[in-house]
């Protein structure tokens, strides 16, 4: 977080000190002076897991006393103490869906056993099955029968192609062990903007996960229950909203509750396959015909590329054991790559099974029920077993969407980190869970999800690209990596990669090529849209930084006046208009080069009026006091009211006779700016709070209002004084 | 606006007053340290109509200087100089939709001649005969040809009433010259409660004039082109936009252009009366039967009381001439009179006229086409006369709904004024107008609108309860008046006001009773609901003021220990912790009273640091800088930088290791706060500010977000240092 100083900026820095020493106190003197104990100890250090059950937070108690200190004792302020006061409706709907908001609270961060890591980190790719060969074969099937003579054989190319991507990303386990995203793999190796598509590949892919694993989710429980149907849409966008509310909470990510649904899912596929077998031995293998089928489009290389590159979206989330290698148990890298292994095979005999057994049963896409409902049907029937697969189906697809939500955050906020998106996606909410980044993806989505009416079908078009726009970069960084660094090895490697890093290359065309029309179009336009945004935003980084650095820019110090170290004396007399460099830059770094003035905005004399009178008087700076009158009528009464508390300070009425407050306000401040533009203006102003939020908006909005209106201008710094109301 | 003090409040003042003497300069020094001349002039004097056309505001330029002064020229800034920075998209389309932040301006007042006044003050009025009859018959025609025979009685009870319930307004203009509307007559003489009651009536009258008035325009654009009936809802939607942005922008209420309406709607309506009697000469007044109609409800003293109410809405606006009696030219109250007599002179001739119409002609009202679109249609056909006629018709009935957006905001105002409704509709926007009231009103109108889909006839039901009730409260009120008051003629007046009142109280009897299910127990509720929150609302505001009172309280003092008036010396060294009264309340009342502590929360250290770092120091209070850490590598780094610095202030580095950085500085100082609860703590935060605010997004808001965390706690001042990027 803290950037490096340039050796430039270290000189200026000396040099800027120098000059300071020469106004100020030496530091025994200020630390001396300090009325407070500055050391309230620290926060306390990591914590470990074990009491967090659902969660991935474990609360900790507030900043611990120092122990030797030993003067006072600090009262521990309790995870609630901090801002909890108000009682405002949003703030209960707030908690209520959040939970209490935590001061202090660590990450648990747990190592996973490889069995505990398998369902947890391969949900997305597995659960893929449930859609992929449907997606396949619902373009086949657009040729008839002719067209699902073709399954076989696409089929078998997709499986070649998931066993050259899993070994692929085997080798970039073993060259990234601290964790290889896509980002991470194509920018170190094929330069920034490849970093930056591959980026936009994973972020689209990441909504679109989201998207389509609801989508599925929610047609394997329509098609158990079809009377939800028209309820697809809000069933949808209620699931959005859940996953929202629990990653804001701060979902825990492992645990055996998330390994749960991937191994009912593993057992229902294969009990499925099983019997699927068994049914079909009894026949002798015998392949049913499937039904007569209206014939829209012929066989043709275009047709079978699009059910090709359909079907393999059953790869994605394949690359998801590759970004979390350091959350395995040591030997990290070892255990990871195994898991990988089981993940592929497991992917592998899935996918194989879920088309051979559509082969044999003759099973055809259907717009009302999902295939694999039909072919559980045909098995098992409409009994418990029925169920439990549709239900199986259901909740690792949900799991599928929220492991998203795990890796949108992580991808946003190293681009963050790397300045290419706004930092505040690095910033941690009240449940140090990236806030920010979660709601974005809710809410991009959900959009998605409501503009393709939650058909699995039409989102299949767009997410092919994104996903293999991410790996062809990926796995052609790592050809790039083994090319320079040379490891042992390396040339094995290198070829794994790049076999994998050509067809995914080759998917990526024949899938943005056969698709364009039908969606991929977005996905261009939509990474273009990117690059030029995140570029734009770098520059504006660049040049902000460049702008702050610390240079060696003259001092300007007017000639010493003052009698003591720092002792801000009043000015002396003299013409008004006397400070020192009329600039209006805003680069003085001494504080001798700030000449002061403070402007009190008071309306009335009450209790807040007169405290902060008294805190601008006591900071010992020149203070002018402004009240804005509407009539000549309370012009004067406000006068009166001043001399008769003595008149200790300057006082300027301006009259407004149309009312308005702010605006000559604001007017009234720019011109005392411009006429002197040396003064750094601070303007007081009270504030009155409430106790309950309800009543905030009955009491002035001023000081909110000066700031916006103010903020622009140079030299002028805002303080309000608030007053509490009880 | 500003309150007086009691004589309580002055002596706490005095003493107040006395105390500061004790501690403070003399006032010459004060105002001989001042470096700059602080009167810049006034506003300029109030401003006169002319240059504006359209609009009811002038520009002016901002702010004078004084002749006498002579020793600089302040450059005008000219209007669009405030405010204007930034060129995000919302900025634009506001410039677009409401033109140019006018800096400096003034309302317009002008004086209407009666001949002005008429149409402008009565667009309301008249244009109730478009919905009116029609409204009565609509209730009739349930009963077949039985129930349209009782159509001249009904309607010559409601011209009695017009006719009672104008003179009784006569009188309220003699007594209330400055303008008697509904909640001050009721108000003053019927006491607050009955004041809000009839607020009450009149925001639901003003909401369901805007609503009542846009779907009976729409409905006659829609009787000449029925394609649009469709589009109903988004038209209605649409024309409340163009009102608010008009609104917005601050449209003049009178001139010539308002005029033209009301009496193009007179001349169509004359002219549609004149060409059916000519018509009906014709065929000797032998009245055309109407069609045979289905009964579905028997006459009855329910189904007559029900069309009497409906019918009774063409009274509504016929307050306003009273309300605006000030806008008359002198000698005022008499020219109002008269305005008014003129008013309900031709309000009954043409409600009359149009009720005796429909029985000559037959026509009954009909979904698709408004009673008048059929008059027209019988007289001229389909000619331009028919068009002339519905587009008066229209464009009276959008400029009835204006109407209410110049009355809304004066009672929410008055409200306000009362400490019945947040001060914060007291407030003018931008442009002068009561932006707040006008959007509010806005939102209410579109919301009805839309809930009732635009169809007039489900609207009125609401619309009469609300009506009546002001109209009977404030003639109530008169009544009290006069028997109170004993002015010359007293007792004529009285029995006017009397009558009046009997009759406006039968008709909101009635309408209640009659439409309570049907409508009027949702204005029960709005009215009861309208109570709760408003005496709400005066309670807080009353509770509060007691508690920012002054108040003689004990002026705690320090020993005096500082050398000169006020210099504010660096605290004797001494134990930390030091600070004098251990009190957190917010009592101060004299600057020695306040022991400072500024704390600067620096995350690196560029330009915008070290400017917060030299302010900070520049005000000469102690200082606590501190960093908040996210790993220990950066707190060593950080700490590093600081003694090449020369470790000119005391740091305090906090070690954060899950990256949170708002929350641990929030309970650093809060920890802090708890610790010394006698020291007020400042927080000085620099803060980035972009010219462009499309990029803002991209700085840290941490400024923003640690002052909505600290607001709630006492004592903690908050100061933003902004630093300007080119």
């Amino acid at each position: 977080m803290l950037p490096g100083l340039s050796d430039e900026q270290v000189r200026a820095l000396r040099r800027v000190g120098r000059a300071w020493g020469r106004v100020s106190a030496p530091p025994e003197v200020w630390h001396r002076a300090l009325p407070v104990e500055p050391d309230l100890g620290a926060f306390p250090a990591r914590a470990e897991a074990g009491s967090a059950w659902f969660g991935r937070l474990v609360p900790l108690s507030p900043l611990r006393t120092r122990a030797a200190g030993g003067r006072r004792t600090v009262e521990p302020a309790g995870p609630a103490a901090v801002g909890t006061s108000g009682t405002g409706a949003s703030r209960r709907v707030r908690r209520l869906l959040l939970g209490a908001p935590l001061a202090s609270s660590a990450f648990v961060t747990e190592r996973m056993r490889k069995l505990v890591a398998l369902p947890v980190l391969s949900a997305d790719a597995l659960s893929s099955v449930a859609y992929g060969p449907e997606a396949m074969l619902a373009v086949l099937v657009l040729a008839g029968a002719a067209g699902l003579a073709y399954s076989f054989p696409v089929a078998a190319v997709i499986v070649f192609l998931m066993l050259a991507v899993g070994v692929s990303y085997r080798q970039t386990i073993r060259a990234y062990p601290h964790g290889g995203g896509s980002y991470i793999v194509a920018g170190d190796n094929l330069g920034p903007t490849a970093g930056l598509v591959a980026a936009a590949g994973l972020m689209t892919d990441y909504v679109l996960t989201v998207a389509v694993s609801i989508a599925s989710g929610i047609a394997a429980i329509t098609s158990a229950l079809p009377g939800l149907t028209p309820w697809t849409v809000p069933l949808g966008v209620l699931v959005i909203v859940a996953l929202l509310a629990g990653n804001l909470r701060g979902i825990r990510q492992a645990g055996a509750l998330f390994a749960a649904p991937t191994y009912a899912f593993v057992i229902a596929m294969f009990a499925l396959i099983g019997a699927g077998l068994v049914d079909a031995a009894g026949t002798g293998f015998q392949p049913v015909a499937p039904p007569v089928l209206p014939v829209t489009e012929a066989v043709g290389l275009l047709l079978i590329t699009r059910a090709f590159s359909s079907g393999a979206t059953a790869m994605t989330g394949i690359e998801a054991i590759s970004n979390a290698v350091p959350a395995f148990r040591p030997v990290e890298w070892r255990n990871a790559r195994t898991t990988l292994s089981w993940m592929v095979g497991l992917l592998i005999a899935m996918f194989a099974g879920i088309v051979g057994l559509i082969h044999l049963t003759g099973v055809v896409p259907r717009s009302q029920e999902t295939v694999l409902s039909q072919l559980a049907r045909l098995s098992f029937g409409g009994g418990w077993m029925y169920v439990y697969i549709q239900a199986a189906t259901a909740a690792v697809l949900l799991l599928a969407a929220n492991t998203a939500y795990n890796d949108f955050p992580r991808v946003l906020s190293l681009l963050a980190r790397d300045d290419y998106a706004p930092k505040t996606f690095l910033r941690l909410g009240d449940r140090l869970a990236y806030s920010r980044s979660i709601v974005l993806l809710s809410l991009a989505a959900a959009l998605v999800f409501i503009a393709f009416e939650g058909r699995t079908d039409a989102l299949i078009p767009l997410y092919a690209v994104g996903v293999f726009l991410a790996f062809t970069l990926s796995q052609s960084g790592m050809v790039v990596h083994w090319w320079r660094r040379r490891d042992p090895h390396w040339r094995k490697s290198l070829v794994f990669n790049a076999t994998g890093a050509v067809l995914s290359g080759l998917v990526l065309l024949t899938a943005g090529v056969s698709k364009f029309t039908s969606g991929a179009w977005v996905a261009l336009i939509a990474v273009l849209l990117f690059l030029l945004v995140t570029t734009r935003i770098r520059s504006h980084y660049t040049a902000a930084r460049a702008y702050l650095r610390l240079r060696p820019h003259a001092v300007e110090l007017p000639a010493r006046t003052g009698a003591g170290p720092l002792a801000p004396e009043i000015p002396a007399a003299g013409p008004p208009g006397r400070p020192g460099p009329a600039s209006d830059r805003e680069t003085e770094e001494l504080p001798e080069e700030i000449h002061h003035l403070s402007v009190v905005a008071v309306a009335t004399l009450d209790l807040a009026a007169m405290r902060t009178l008294a805190y601008a008087a006591s900071l010992g700076q020149p203070v002018l006091t402004v009240h804005i009158s509407t009539t000549e009528d309370e012009q004067r009464r406000f006068r009166a009211y001043w001399s008769l508390w003595g008149d200790h300070l300057p006082l300027q009425t301006v009259l407004s006779p149309y009312r308005a407050v702010v605006a000559p306000l604001v007017q009234y401040i720019e011109t005392l700016h411009r006429l002197n533009p040396g003064l750094t203006l601070t303007v007081i102003l009270p504030e009155i709070v409430t106790r309950q939020r309800r009543y905030q908006p009955l009491h002035s909005r001023t000081a909110g209002r000066l700031r916006r209106a103010l903020r622009h201008l140079p030299k002028i710094v805002i303080t309000t004084v608030p007053f509490h109301l009880p």
